[in-house]
């Protein structure tokens, strides 16, 4: 999940970072007026504005609104990963489910299974997807499914905490970690555990959780534990290590994995994760947190996953005559994104992103430099330091098509000139539609920042 | 949800108790194989044992099987609310619903909500069910979604809990109560709340919170508040408070409501439950809590609970052409239940279940006595008390056509001769089919308690 990243436990480095994740939908609400933009054309509110029935076309008219006045907000608070849309609809009929209501009444899925509420048949795509792609291990583990990986770390906290120590286990991440973290880890003030922080800096003795998020979120490195404490237990939360983010160099082996469907397939609103669990008695405390808390986990969209996820691995069989292997599509579909996005930093002087090195990926069969979800931007400016939290609050927005500029809240805006980039949801090739064959040219867009794409002006998508 | 009762607070009275839900789904497994049987036909493991396409085959088997020395066990942890299964199969397609693979990947629902995951069609729904019925006010109104009514639960708890007292503020619940309460509440040790037992006897000066289960689980009384102090907080859970399994006096108007669709409509699979929230800022606690624990709740679950919640709507409607009341069916689907529970526990002479006072019903324009989800056993022969505990345990279960005997572990079955009854899933004009008329008679059924139904046997269904 895309969230901004507080600027947490960072020393020395005057970073200020701005996590933005690339495939985010912009949802764009007229709070003057309550008018709301839905990305999604089907939950259009049509009485409140005019809109076309495309959702490009929202986004055009949100603008030319905001020309009038009228204040935007964009959610920033999490990122959206409905980026691989296109794909899907490509599909067609292939994920499509259909679930009469007298199906899925039971609570129960698997009462032979430790975790009794798996659906048989999504635990088997997990493993054959793991399969498929060589990103892990999953002979003689349990899975444990969960509403979201959010829930299945929550249930690893529960399930590796003593539960009879005297004080809280430390939970530990090396910065720059998730942001969400602390805050899932202290929201309820639990006696089992305890947000400790930066695991660079972690120096308590005894036992510890370590949190090894790998791609990392929010820059997009890979990553290893770094405590390295006999006393340490560890949870490797590996929802970006699939090949449209980063090269699969081997299938991972730690005793707890986290994935999830938000990011490998960019289901987010099914809400399933699933945990890969080498210990027995951890995979039971995990299963018996999850009751607890939701007494299981949605039958509808563990089934709706299991087809998707079947759909994918069918995919990416050499023999598939499906058409296009999902991940060859989102791999392309990110890196088409890195590269405008480094082209519009590069022109803009004022920030910069991380250089990654390039690195052999078992299941493309090729080298290729980490394209992650989230684009860490760096203000390369000292003067504007000051001027980056209000960005998070901005409350102007010029959109173009799609791709959007925000320019921060007047004052800042009048003072520095300094201008963001969002990528939205919307794929590439739909962006740049500012032009007469597409639309009514109502004015001459003016921003600090604009990015067009040669293919929607020409026609030539080669180049 | 239907679970054992655990005696807890209980004083004077020597009720050995045992909560059965009415409603539930026996799940047999054959442990010394593993062996399962599914009551869902449509998950029989068919490879391992031989099974009919019927499910009430599946159960006659079973029994076949423990002729032969085989174990079998029970699992009486939860309850499963699956007796409306047959109505939704009535109804056909009306309630099927079709989710595309690209349809509901964003996080958001609807982001002018403060329950920004809130599916704005199940919203809807909830709204329109609860004026049809008539059994909870919820005109300016929020309503927060969740992964069952549990996670509203613990929503709950977290929004209404000081963020910054000293200690952790107590949590109550008159007994008996939900056997869960006491295990949710405490098991991450939150220095926000903690569990203080039975509010009859809750003394302690300061704020509390007090959980009013009406109808309540497991004993089926409609309760109040017992503490009634100025200083406590009241959270409603009103999952029973339908027609089906209780008289509809007036629409609810407390402070925070819980409701579910597993108890409502049966779908426990869905993992939908809904709060009805005076205050905004404990809906936007509740939201962040949600939020922070599974981002959200599954769309397609919300979505396909819209689609029922509108054909149990609709099924009410005076000028309906729809077929029979979805409240008419399970109404009177549990009076059958109770009314053989009652003769098999007369009969018996060993249990007693409690009496309830005939109120008239609102919404079904008519005085009934109520009928929970549970039958709360009370045992009558005070020599057997020390033995009901191993009930729990039993280890040798006896299953003719779906009407279950529970036999006693041998020793204590041998000594007292004693047997409980259980009602299964199956709709009661399923449940007496050991006639030649239907199946093949291997032997004259011998326990201590049977059941049979005059309709099935001579086809008089109106006597």
């Amino acid at each position: 999940m895309g969230k901004i990243f507080h600027v947490v436990s960072l020393k020395h480095l005057l970073l200020v970072s701005i996590a933005l994740n690339v495939s985010l939908i912009l949802r764009v609400i007229n709070i003057s007026e309550k008018k709301i933009l839905h990305s999604s054309s089907a939950h259009v509110n049509k009485n409140n504005i005019h809109l076309s029935s495309s959702s490009l076309t929202s986004f055009a008219n949100a603008r030319i609104e905001a020309q009038d006045g009228e204040e935007r907000v964009i959610n920033l608070d999490h990122g959206d990963p409905t980026m691989y849309e296109k794909y899907w609809q490509q599909e067609g009929d292939k994920t499509t489910i259909v679930i009469p209501g007298w199906q899925s009444l039971s609570y129960f899925s698997d009462v032979s299974n430790i975790c009794w509420f798996l659906e048989p048949e999504f635990a088997k795509e997990v493993v054959r997807l793991h399969k498929v792609v060589g990103n892990a291990i999953t002979e003689n583990r349990h899975i444990v499914v969960g509403t979201g990986s959010t829930q299945l770390f929550q249930a690893a906290l529960y399930a590796l905490s003593p539960q009879d120590a005297l004080e809280p286990i430390s939970v530990v991440s090396a910065a720059p970690y998730y942001s969400s973290y602390p805050s899932i880890t202290d929201c309820l003030k639990s006696g089992l555990y305890k947000w400790a922080g930066d695991a660079h800096s972690f120096k308590k003795e005894g036992p510890y959780i370590e949190l090894v998020t790998s791609p990392n979120n929010p820059d997009g490195f890979v990553r290893q534990s770094v405590v390295n404490r006999s006393e340490g237990i560890l949870v490797h939360d590996l929802a970006y290590y699939w090949p449209q983010y980063t090269s699969i160099s081997f299938p991972a082996d730690h005793d707890l994995m986290l994935f999830t469907v938000s990011k490998s397939t960019g289901h987010a609103g099914m809400r399933i994760g699933w945990a890969i669990v080498k210990d027995t008695e951890v995979a039971k405390k995990m299963t018996k947190y999850i009751e607890l808390n939701t007494i299981g986990v949605s039958k509808d969209s563990q089934l709706r996953a299991a087809k998707v996820l079947k759909v994918v691995s069918n995919s990416c069989e050499p023999s598939s005559s499906e058409g296009k292997s999902f991940f060859e599509f989102s791999h392309n579909q990110l890196a088409t994104r890195w590269e405008l996005l480094r082209l519009a930093v590069q022109k803009s002087g004022q920030f910069s992103v991380p250089e990654f090195a390039p690195q052999f990926c078992t299941f493309l069969g090729r080298d290729f430099k980490p394209q992650p979800a989230f684009a860490w931007l760096k203000c390369e400016q000292e003067e504007a330091y000051p001027f980056i939290g209000p960005l998070l609050t901005f409350s102007s927005l010029d959109c173009i098509n799609g791709l959007v500029m925000l320019t921060v809240t007047k004052n800042v805006a009048h003072t520095l000139k300094l201008s963001l980039l969002l990528i939205t949801l919307m794929d590439p090739s739909d962006l740049a539609h500012y032009w007469p064959q597409y639309t009514s040219i109502s004015f001459p867009a003016n921003h600090d920042l604009m990015l067009f794409t040669v293919s929607t002006i020409t026609g030539q998508a080669g180049m």
